[in-house]
């Protein structure tokens, strides 16, 4: 659609300093950033030492990214992204996620059960390696050996380098790397706002922009001996944020995008994929909500579960509508026929190539035949709550060690074990009402999807109710305990089959059959889709050449945009919010209730304060955290959202509308220093 | 797609007497049915006698069919129809949907407060009425002359008759009808089995078949003097039920049906229209299944609400499956452009039809654009509850009446009144946390909808949460009492405006509003649509002749097919189950329990007793509870849903698999015999 600019939003957008959109699509990896391009588009003077400095300093968390903002380890990354530690340290009578929480000092520094951080210190490409070691196989023949390569290729690294090796693999199998990362697995939780602050507006608000949100949360890493560790490399924050205009970049880790898939691999998530998830979880989200509504209790040991759930609705949903643009699948039918018959019209390709996006489309007829047997039953659909999938993680694990470690399904390799078992041997609270509801829900889900006559459906269900058999194993099981699991995890194989935990029973029941449908999926959905969009990549890069980035997959990326606003119904929407706005919309009720802490001091705020900001970068999920750096690599506002039409970036850059929205640093700087008291804090972040 | 049949399933198709399809699609008026075809087709010989007699023996209850089978005016319909007349005679300690009823003698008979029974017994063409009062008009005066011209007509027919008059538009505005009822006030509860075995299988068996259901409730209804009405021309019910590869008729009232909508009325429901609504009910089903789960009370008066959003949700999916059949779209956009070429190469209908196609198309631009407020704001999505609609219906019942009959919104017109009033003055149980529950949820989600910026959500969630605000006003209102509706209604402007019922303040507020929004929707959605629609429906006579079916609009229909299998991924699904086989699906846990009163005389049953069975008539929902008529005119069975194939009847008549499901009336014998002990009751179906 061509953009409309009336006579008024002109001279509307000229008092904003508007500046013609400079941002170009693009989730560029490190070692493919084209400096040159961006410096030429920026008029910046960008080097290798400033990718250095910047991906050093950018650290990958649980689907999210942070950034180190001190000397001494601290990371800069989301309240969203620090919610499920803070919801760990929490207890049925005390939320660390409503009440906010600061370290006063590093003793108090709290630490995440289940975190990680890792930052990417070392790139190689494998694909040569990968395509010797699938070379004249048929599809199922090389699913395996490719799988086993990654495997071997990843223990080989981590056995060399002492750090941890993860492949990725880009351009949907058009490039394998291995990928090194300094892991550090001693997070600490510093100082987090109050969740009324930090996510102000809540889900109504989620991705919108005007926006007043302090999604910020501060950890700090820890070495074995208990020191901080020394982060030199850290990137300053300057308080005073970017001007209007400025170019600015964020690093971050986009969790995963699919402007690259075909359009039939685009109708399945239209048609079914996407649809199934919103109707189970709309349902789950009420469950959450009626639950949550009995008692404070329930409220508080629900509340990180359903903001994650609403967030995923709302992307959903979104990515739905984009789905149904016919536009969308006419422009995406138009490029794959395009390449399908430059391919088909050149005899070297034709020969090599051949025609995968046929191969994807016999082997999605299957995908969709299994999907919800797959889904249900593999994939845990059917499964839902920590317990069952703590229980699930202890059957297969213990049929999977013993095997040699490239035999095994890639999510049990050597590499993987140490993160398992930092999970099962977390002692994170577990609240049995919650698990009988989401166990309930999952069960009564899967009889409707599967039908009551389904084997699986009978074997469990014919005796007994949903709500009957999820309460009587969340009441029987001893896996509430770390110690249990744990014992059972090193016990292996005999510890499992000598169990009579009732949780532990019902996994061993259902696992010959999840296995025979990931046997299915794996051989004929995962192999032939793996060798077609390696075929596809290959044409892809035979005929545009590699100048294109790589489909997001959760691994460290970069791109620049610029601070400025856009046209929203054709009038224009400013790139700045600020302090006083938010009490305006404060309704003293949730989500729009803004916290005591700062009531109290408000006559001391300065109501001009920068609040959020949005720029034109293209981010999407995981990018939740990510520093938005400036030319000079400093810190200049801190990521946690997008506008609502970021969440079309999962198929396609809207440069005309798709937002990215971030922290201002000035508000940073009042909450810390005029509303928590954390001028220590504050101070060791201006160092 | 073309059927294969393998060698196995055609030899077994053989043993079960499968009967190639007899059925051919359609929907046919009692005026427009094409008798001769029909006595060709199925070697009958129905005449315009037997055709009256079915006519006058069926009965439109609220959404479903009926059809008197006794000549004391027994009504012979589903369970699932007389439901929320059983949740109405409940209460929070009993519920009849549960426990089943059945009235010992006629005095035990328990008025339905808010049913009504309606037979067609005249039909007059008034299209020609129509057309004059529209001619020369643009489409805003066009709409608001037809309006008025079917107020004042109905008025005249209601007037000259004393019946009941309501028009209806067939072929989408090709043809109007006014069609008189006989109806009746006072309907009576007689029998109805308990929900375990009306309902057997519940929401995992709904739309299923094989099937296990008693899906059966008996009405009566009873003259100004209180007296059975006398009912002559019923059907008599043929207890053993038809024969494989007999033809049977459907009689009945299907709802809606959407067969001859354009392309882009289609894209609409599949790209926001279904999706909205399925992620609001999905979550609100969740809501009330967890609320269900704090009490056996709050299960009680739960159920019927339940399951029916179940059962709305099954519809949708599977509505939205068939949408995204992208050759549905191929065919429909095939047909329409086949139609709109012929229009615009021919000089006389391109002058006097235009293009239609390309105004609906305009229109469906702005109805995107305020479907959101018109839905959540004028058509109550954002206002759930009973006790709102009563406030809402007083507050705009007040402005209506005392305009002139032609100038009100047509559901305030003369004719409408009476059902109003019976609906605001019945007793039936309002239970508040049940509207605490729903009001909160609406409110909820007009905030996310609309977002927490537009006016009406600032207007009544700036100072208090949605909760807080239903539960204020749910508390506060005095309309749960059917006298003080009453006393509001009839005390009209002046008592609205001096309420200070908060619910009534609450709808008032709103009303400005939801009347521009409705006004908007009339004139630049409903105008340009409705005469674009007519002329598509000229431009098909002309082009097709008349010799098709309208689309479904809960009128009465005839449809004629056979008792028989289908096959189902290559395999036949016999068309008759028996009583043994729901006794081995049973679980002991509901929905697969089967209730006492049949496991206590389990030994005295026959188990071979036909229990349900399915047809290839062509019904959707509204054809609930229609009798199912043997080429005699004897009641063979009684339809109670379609497979799951049925649902994508909504768009196009599948003959391969689409199949209707009826209760036999065999077990309908067993039960009400050798079960309840309702002799008395079945000596009377026998006379």
């Amino acid at each position: 659609m061509k953009r409309f600019l009336t006579a008024a939003a002109s001279a509307l957008l000229a008092l904003l300093c508007f500046s013609p959109a400079q941002a170009d699509e693009g989730m560029w990896t490190f070692h493919g950033f084209p400096l040159d391009k961006a410096n030429t588009t920026l008029k910046t003077k960008l080097d290798q030492r400033w990718l250095d400095r910047v991906r050093t300093a950018t650290v990958r968390l649980s689907n999210c990214t942070g950034s180190f903002v001190s000397p001494n380890g601290l990371i800069l990354t989301n309240h969203h992204c620090v919610a499920s530690c803070l919801a760990d340290l929490s207890s049925k009578e005390k939320s660390l996620l409503e009440d906010g929480f600061l370290a006063k000092s590093r003793e108090e520094e709290k630490r995440c059960q289940t975190q990680v951080a890792d930052v990417l210190v070392g790139m190689e490409d494998i694909t040569a390696k990968i395509a010797t070691a699938i070379a004249g196989k048929d599809d199922k023949a090389a699913n395996e050996a490719r799988k086993a390569t990654l495997t071997e290729l990843e223990s080989a690294c981590e056995a060399s380098s002492k750090r941890k090796c993860q492949s990725v693999s880009l351009y949907e199998g058009g490039q394998y790397w291995m990928y090194q990362y300094q892991r550090y697995t001693d997070v600490r939780m510093v100082f987090a706002p109050e969740s009324g602050i930090a996510a102000f507006g809540g889900d109504p608000d989620n991705f919108q922009f005007p926006r007043w949100c302090l999604d910020m949360g501060i950890l700090r890493i820890y070495d074995a001996a208990g020191k901080p560790v020394a982060t030199p490399n850290h990137l300053k924050i300057n308080f005073a944020g970017p001007a209007v205009g400025d170019p600015v970049f964020v690093s971050g880790h986009p969790g995963s995008t699919d402007r690259q898939l075909t359009v039939p691999e685009l109708q399945a998530q239209r048609n079914y994929e996407i649809p199934n998830w919103l109707l189970r979880y709309s349902e789950l989200r009420g469950r959450y909500i009626q639950f949550s509504a009995q008692s404070t209790d329930n409220e508080r040991i629900t509340a990180d579960l359903l903001s994650g759930i609403e967030n995923g609705i709302k992307v959903r949903r979104k990515q739905l509508d984009a789905l149904h643009e016919d536009s969308l699948f006419a422009r995406k039918r138009a490029e794959q026929d395009d390449l399908r018959q430059k391919v088909a019209s050149s005899t070297e390709l034709r020969s090599t190539i051949g025609d995968p996006w046929a191969d994807i489309e016999r082997a999605l007829v299957t995908r969709e035949q299994i999907y919800l047997p797959y889904n249900n039953i593999e994939a845990n659909a059917g499964f839902q709550g920590r317990l069952i999938v703590f229980a699930r993680a202890l059957v297969r694990g213990a049929e999977e060690r013993p095997k040699p470690n490239s035999e095994r399904f890639r999510e049990y390799t050597d590499a993987a074990l140490p993160r398992i078992e930092q999970q099962l041997g977390a002692a994170v609270p577990i609240y049995p009402e919650l698990e009988q509801l989401r166990l309930t829900f999952g069960f009564e889900r899967m009889r409707e999807w599967l039908g009551p006559d389904h084997p699986v459906v009978r074997q469990l269900l014919s005796k007994e109710s949903p709500a009957e058999l999820a309460k009587r194993v969340v009441t029987g099981t001893k896996l509430a305990d770390p110690a249990a699991r744990l014992a059972l995890w090193k016990g292996g194989a005999a510890a499992i089959n000598a169990s009579d935990d009732p949780l532990i029973v019902l996994a061993r029941s259902v696992e010959p059959e999840a296995r025979k449908l990931r046997k299915e999926y794996e051989d004929k959905v995962e192999a032939p889709v793996e060798l077609a969009s390696e075929k596809i990549a290959k044409a892809r890069f035979a005929v545009l050449g590699t100048s294109v980035y790589p489909d997001a997959t959760f691994t460290l990326r970069l791109n620049w945009g610029t601070v400025g606003a856009w046209l929203e119904s054709g009038k224009p929407v400013e790139p700045v919010t600020r302090l006083a706005r938010a009490f305006e919309r404060a309704t003293g009720a949730d989500p729009f209730r803004i916290p005591d802490s700062w009531t109290k001091v408000r006559d001391k705020l300065d109501m001009t304060t920068p609040f959020n900001l949005s720029t034109n970068n293209d981010i999407v999920g995981g990018n939740s955290g990510s520093p938005l750096i400036s030319a000079k690599g400093e810190v200049v506002g801190l990521l946690f959202d997008g506008n609502i039409h970021s969440i079309s970036g999962s198929y396609w850059f809207d440069t005309e509308k798709n937002r990215a929205v971030a922290v201002h640093p000035a508000i940073m700087k009042e909450a810390l220093t005029k509303v928590y008291g954390a001028s220590s804090l504050y101070s060791e972040l201006t160092k």
